[in-house]
C-alpha cells in the first residue's frame, strides 16, 4: 500500500512490457555468470514485483545484484545444499548466493511436504535478498495452498525502547486462496514503512513523515538518509510506547528467530548488510476439511 | 509490556497466593457446573496470566465467564470434538464451552503431532475466549519446541481505511525456548491495544492516548467508552494510514483466516460477542539440526 507521492508514474518512469523486461533482466544475471535456470527464477519473481507495483523490490535492483556477484559478494553459481530434512521439514543452505534460487526452492519444498503429510516448512540459511517475500506465498496460493515466508535481515529498526539500529526490517509474508475473489496478499516490513521506502523517498526528493525514522539519539528526523549507520534507525512497526512499538519489534525477532535461529544462519547484528536468511511454510487446506 | 499507569499494584488491588486464586477460580468454574477438569485447566491459565501481570485476562475474568455458562452462553459441561484429524493437523469443535479447554486440547495435539512428525497445527471452531493467548505457545516451549497461538474476536476494530468496527482485535503468540536465557514469549493484539487495557483504563478513570481508538467519524476519542458498538472503533496497529495502519489491520485478517476461515467457525462481521475461534501450532526444533 505504497503512499501516493511514492509511487513511480509516467512522469518519473518509463513502460516496458513485462516479456521484454524478463528477457533483459535474465540476461544480466547471465551476463555475469549467473546458471540460465537461476537466472529466470530470479528474473520471474523480480518482474512479477514490478508487475504488482512493489517498485522497492523490482527489476530495478538487478543491477545492484549483478554488482553483487562481480564483486565476489554472492557466490555465482550458487549451490544450494538440502544440509537435513524430515518428512514436513528441511534446513537449506543458499550456498552464499541469489537468495531467490534458495526461497524458491524451500517454498516448492515445503508445498511438496504439504502435499503428502498436510505442512511443509523450511528455514534457509547462508542466504541473501529473496525479493518480494510476498511472492514465496503466492506459490503456495497457486497450489490452493496457505503459505507463509518471512526474511531476516542486517540491523536497520531500533528496538522498542533503544534508539540505535539492531533488527532487520524483517518482513512477513501471507497468502490465502479466496475463491471467486482475489487471493489475499499480505507482505509487510515490521517496521513502520520497508527501507526502501525510504530510499524511495531520497530518490524521488520527498521527505518522510514523522514516526518512519529517529536519530542516534531517538528524535524523529524527515530528510531521507544516505546510508545504514548507528547514527540513525528506522522505526519499528507502532512507533512508539504507548502506539504499540514493542509488537513490532517482537514480530521483527520472531522473524530472527525463525529465519535466523532455527537456521543457523545469524539474526541482528551477526548479521553483515546483503545477508538474509529465509523460512518459508505452506498448509494444505483439504486436510482442515 | 502495559504501561505503567494502566499497572495494578498494591494500592489498587490485593495480594493472595497464588495456589488459594487457583483453588478458588476452580472451585467457583465448578460451582457453576464445570467439570473438574475443565475447571482444572481454566484456573491453571487464569491464574498464569495473573502471575505474568497480565490483568487483563487473569482471575478477574472468572466471573465473567460463570455468568456465560449461567445465562447458557457457554455449553457447560461441554463436548469437544476432533471433527478431522491427519497427521500433523486437527479440526476441533470446543463443543461451544469454555474456549481454554479446546485450546489447551489444540495445543496438546499440536506438540504430539509435532514430536511425532515434525509439525503439528489445529485449528477450533465453536470456540469462546481462550484467555492469555500467549499460554499456548508456552506449553510448546516447555517441550522444547516453537509454538504458536491465535484466536480472533468479534468486530472491535476499524479496517486500516476505515471508521467502524469490522475485524477483532485478534491476538498473535509465538513463544520459543532460549536456553539459558529467559523464553522468547511475544502475545499482542493486532490492534493498538488490547480492548481490555481500554477496559482496564475505564475502570482506574484514567483517559486513554490519542490513537488508541476513533469515533465513527474517524476522529480519535480518549474517554474509555462503556460498551461495543457501531459509535466507536479501536485502532489496528500501525494507526493511520503512513504509519502503517494496513498492517495491523493485515495482520488481524492472518489471524481471522487462520483461526475463523480455515476452521469455518466465522470470522469479523461473522460473529457474535464471546465467541472466538483459535488456532495453534507446534514446531519440533530438532527436525532443523
Amino acid at each position: 500500500m505504497a503512499l501516493d507521492y511514492l509511487k513511480l508514474n509516467d512522469s518519473n518512469s518509463i513502460r516496458i512490457p513485462a516479456e521484454d523486461l524478463h528477457e533483459q533482466v535474465a540476461a544480466i544475471l547471465q551476463g555475469v555468470g549467473t546458471p540460465a535456470e537461476h537466472a529466470e527464477i530470479t528474473a520471474r519473481i523480480l518482474v512479477s514485483s514490478s508487475l504488482r507495483g512493489v517498485e522497492t523490490h523490482g527489476v530495478g535492483n538487478a543491477v545492484r545484484y549483478s554488482r553483487s556477484i562481480e564483486s565476489g559478494e554472492y557466490t555465482v553459481p550458487q549451490t544450494t545444499e538440502v544440509i537435513s530434512e524430515t518428512d514436513t521439514t528441511a534446513l537449506l543452505s543458499c550456498g552464499n548466493g541469489l537468495g531467490f534460487v534458495a526461497a524458491h526452492q524451500g517454498m516448492e519444498m515445503s508445498i511438496e511436504k504439504a502435499k503428502k503429510f498436510g505442512l511443509g516448512m523450511a528455514t534457509i540459511r547462508d542466504g541473501h535478498h529473496i525479493g518480494m517475500v510476498g511472492y514465496y506465498p503466492m506459490m503456495a496460493v497457486e497450489q490452493d495452498m496457505i503459505g507463509m515466508a518471512m526474511t531476516n535481515a542486517s540491523p536497520a529498526v531500533r528496538p522498542a525502547l533503544g534508539a540505535r539500529p539492531r533488527v532487520g526490517t524483517n518482513p512477513i509474508a501471507f497468502g490465502a486462496p479466496a475463491g471467486e475473489e482475489r487471493d489475499f496478499i499480505l507482505d509487510m516490513a515490521t517496521s513502520t514503512v520497508a527501507s526502501g521506502k525510504i530510499g524511495l523517498a531520497k530518490r524521488l526528493g520527498v521527505r518522510m513523515p514523522v514516526g518512519w525514522a529517529v536519530s542516534a539519539e531517538g528524535e524523529p528526523i524527515i530528510d531521507p538518509p544516505e546510508d545504514r549507520g548507528e547514527d540513525w534507525a528506522m522505526n519499528p512497526l507502532g512507533n512508539t510506547r504507548e502506539q504499540g512499538a514493542h509488537k513490532g519489534y517482537g514480530l521483527g525477532l520472531v522473524v530472527d528467530i525463525l529465519c535466523g535461529v532455527l537456521s543457523g544462519g545469524g539474526f541482528g547484528t551477526q548479521l553483515s548488510g546483503g545477508e538474509n536468511m529465509t523460512w518459508t511454510m505452506a498448509i494444505d487446506i483439504a486436510r482442515f476439511r
